[in-house]
């Protein structure tokens, strides 16, 4: 079959290799389609970062690169190992693509197996992945998703339950009024969750291009240009006291959105640390104290592909406008990376069809 | 009566003035002991901070220099104001020394009056204060206090409910693993809150004589000098199961202490800040992020005196040990003010005896 391998830096090859074999207790499932994730394009960018380099096998998984990557996928069962007797071959699922030890807690009330030692993803630690044509996926990590709702948007329930995941962090609430700094794809889905769960949302961006698209998407009630507009005094001004946001989401790893969120969260208010930072950020502790304010940080999803499948499911949530191209294996890196990286105000999320089949 | 003046910056005068007036809905109280607290030191040697310079009153009190000092208070009701029937006179009491604007929810639902604009405190934004003979506070920020506990240990009570909101901010139960970054007053406070509800509680100090408090009085298990052994690592061995300390309280204002108890913090961890910071503070919101920690900003109390009076009545926390001193209104400044500045390493708390009667 036909796979996206990771070697190394701004080395990743369209290969072929050989399918993989089901296992008892595992699922094959054949790739419908693969979404592209800021990840990917660090890892070949700035990489290897997750990924094992050769001779470096990671601890769980055993593998080292080449690594088969992806981990934002959708697909149809083709077949399922012994003991797995809840799926059968036609199924639509996603995966919640996890590498973790298997003495770690896994079951629906964990809420840190995410954060256990050695974590890491699938299609990006090893174990396949989902810019290859089939997959195999231990049961634990495969759900089911209904048929009505399309298979090219249910590659979007990965990213999307990080979003689902930030917001539970936040505890926001129906009728909160949120903010979120920067309209990239995690900063529009998290906008997406936190609109459907019925806040008020607030997106602050720098693009115009962005703004448009929260506007047009329907996640965000106003999009704020920050060179533009004093974004604390608006928040203030939209809030319903004049005393500020609810909750806020950083999602840009800048440090003038954090100090600008600090500044325009309420006493009390929350403010949700969603983008990874390469260096140690500045923080007004003062202002965290006087206002009693919460800062938490937020990585992936814990137990949230049920509630974000039934988001999608029950048509709470429309994933279509956020696909905005859709590519072959063979054009993952021109096709694919080349756009999110150099026109990435116009791209959110570039779906790969590993078979051509979508196409 | 005498009373302990603020006019400025270095500038306290204690002077005769004339004794407060009761009033509807008030209940006057003498004085017993008052506390002199860190807040106080700053606005002496730093301020005015709190206090409003002559020419600038206070938005709520209406008050300006010289105003009077002291808001660790215990006393005795000497009268009640007309409508309050749930006092009388000769109850000891202590007081929750707000100053608060008319309209905010001060119930005992609320979370956040001592967050509300303007907000500003009784001993220190004007309405009296506890170094004075006799003050007159309105019966909502009246506790009383069973005549078991002495008054003198009954005038910590104040300092000790900053404790408990702190804890209660940072989630903290019984069996947990809790690290305290300095053993201050307010360190060794919340320390002892933390092992009254079955904690186990590290405390890092670099002070020698601060850490052998901690231990004499038994509100630290472990008090580690951070200059000889690697606190981080000696938190993880401490640890169950080797990840580390499930909350964390940050009572130094001092960069590197905020380092470590990041570090010290197992994935899921709870950072408390409970110092006020002058400047901004460096965070690593990789960390942050990686570990999903939380850093939440604490001041003061909220609906925290009832739960306070009942761990001091119940015998839970003995706050004898840290009364390091007693001293009279005379002494303010030359005994008081400066053993705290010049050896606070062995005095933790000095009360004050404005009457001269408890000495």
């Amino acid at each position: 079959m036909k796979a996206a391998r990771y070697y190394g830096n701004r080395d990743i090859r369209i290969e072929r290799i050989d399918a993989p074999e089901l296992r008892p207790g595992a699922v094959a499932i054949d790739v419908a389609w693969c979404g592209i994730c800021g990840t990917d394009l660090h890892e070949y960018l700035d990489g290897p970062i997750f990924c094992p380099p050769q001779g470096h096998p990671h601890p769980i998984s055993g593998e080292s690169a080449p690594i088969t990557l992806g981990h934002e996928m959708s697909g149809v069962v083709a077949e399922v190992g012994e003991g797995v007797d809840d799926l059968q071959p036609g199924d639509h699922v996603v995966v919640e693509p996890y590498i973790i030890r298997d003495d770690v807690d896994t079951g629906p009330d964990s809420r840190d197996y995410h954060l256990s030692d050695d974590m890491n993803f699938i299609g990006l630690g090893g174990r396949g992945g989902g810019l290859s044509e089939r997959i195999v996926v231990q049961r634990r990590w495969v759900h089911p998703v209904a048929k009505h709702v399309p298979l090219d948007q249910a590659a979007l329930i990965e990213p999307l339950a990080v979003g689902v995941h930030a917001v539970e962090r936040s505890g926001a609430k129906a009728g909160d009024l949120a903010v979120v700094g920067g309209a990239g794809p995690i900063g529009l889905l998290t906008a997406a969750v936190l609109k459907a769960m019925g806040c008020t949302v607030v997106i602050s961006e720098l693009s115009p291009l962005r703004r448009e698209k929260a506007l047009e998407t329907g996640v965000a009630d106003h999009a704020l240009d920050p060179r533009e507009v004093d974004v604390v005094d608006e928040v203030r001004r939209l809030s319903a006291d004049g005393r500020g946001a609810d909750v806020a989401f950083e999602c840009t790893s800048v440090q003038v959105v954090v100090d600008t969120l600090v500044d325009a969260l309420r006493p009390t208010g929350v403010l949700v640390i969603v983008s990874i930072w390469g260096s140690k950020g500045e923080i007004d502790f003062q202002k965290v104290v006087l206002k009693e304010l919460d800062v938490r940080g937020t990585i992936a999803y814990v137990n949230n592909h049920p509630e974000t499948i039934r988001l999608v499911e029950a048509g709470k949530i429309d994933l279509s406008p956020f696909i905005t191209g859709r590519i072959g294996l063979d054009g993952l890196v021109d096709e694919g990376f080349d756009t999110l990286i150099n026109r990435n105000e116009t791209a959110v999320k570039i779906l790969v069809s590993p078979s051509g089949e979508g196409l």
